[in-house]
């Protein structure tokens, strides 16, 4: 299965690509952050991150696009900007019929690190260690987008071969995994 | 020049289309709702509103796009939806290179009542009275997608035709119209 994470926003929008397969080591097959400039007008920056968006679901076609869910809550200043961005994500991948997941930062940051409140320093060292990467991927937005594929695959994977009291046949690594996620979707967290 | 005027939202989008000029009667041209099902997924609504604002603009060939200015502080559970379809709303008009403009919800109430704290049911009043209508707006997206492009018309107009210190030749209608955008414009309000 091939994920095209997107972590939308007008500044900076990280794009990551991620092969893998439930039980199967997770391989990156892309990575980029588009920006556009602060000055330009908000059509020419959502046309730009709209292109390149749609450029990369044309050349790496991937199966799923896994964006980062984003809350009102969140930084006032730059959160219209990131639903805007997100928004033309979601409309080019429907345009194409690839199907659209959502995860919130914290189910990302639990699915890398095992904690929903991991700081970007631990996620861009995990990132860079499941990916087996000679670099850390920089700046953030671009481990945010591989993270993000990563959360999908293994968060999917994992439900479609770990049944709920079938897990006698995951490896540890995987048990790690399902208790990280079960704990990131505990209220409170 | 001709207006189209757009309320943004997942479950109401209203679309509204003016032509005017200057010191000249305000026209409706066209006016409708578009509705995407609140249990459909937000790729195949933001879909559903893409074509449709895009069919308007093939169709109606506005000069300029006014689009409501959505905040963050506005309602939380809906806020992010509306940006979203404002967002592929701006994108569809910079792919034709039709100008965008934002106005805010007070700037329009204000252009089309003189007050910029003026309820629904007033601006639907003045929005009849202004297009001569015989029959009142609704729902209230559909007004205010109207009287978006009324605001703009007006302010871009009334700064065209009256410049500082140049109003003696504008008609008693024209100095209120601009001394309730001025007023508008005022920090407070």
């Amino acid at each position: 299965m091939r994920v095209l994470g997107v972590d939308p926003g007008l500044t900076r929008c990280g794009l990551g690509v991620v092969d893998g397969l439930p039980g199967r080591r997770a391989t990156m097959v892309a990575v980029d952050v588009i920006r556009t400039p602060a000055g330009s007008d908000l059509g020419a920056r959502l046309l730009g991150i709209s292109d390149a968006v749609e450029g990369w679901m044309d050349q790496v076609a991937p199966d799923v696009v896994a964006v980062e869910r984003v809350f009102a809550q969140n930084n006032v200043s730059t959160v219209m900007g990131t639903a805007q961005a997100a928004g033309v994500t979601v409309l080019a991948a429907a345009r194409r019929g690839i199907p659209v997941v959502m995860h919130t930062p914290s189910e990302v940051k639990a699915a890398v690190t095992g904690s929903g409140r991991a700081d970007k320093a631990q996620v861009t060292a995990m990132v860079q260690r499941i990916l087996r990467l000679s670099e850390a991927p920089r700046p953030a937005d671009a481990a945010d987008a591989l993270a993000l594929a990563i959360c999908h695959l293994w968060r999917d994977g994992t439900a479609a071969v770990l049944p709920r009291g079938a897990q006698g046949g995951a490896t540890a690594a995987q048990q790690a995994w399902v208790a990280a996620i079960e704990a990131s979707k505990r209220p409170g967290r």
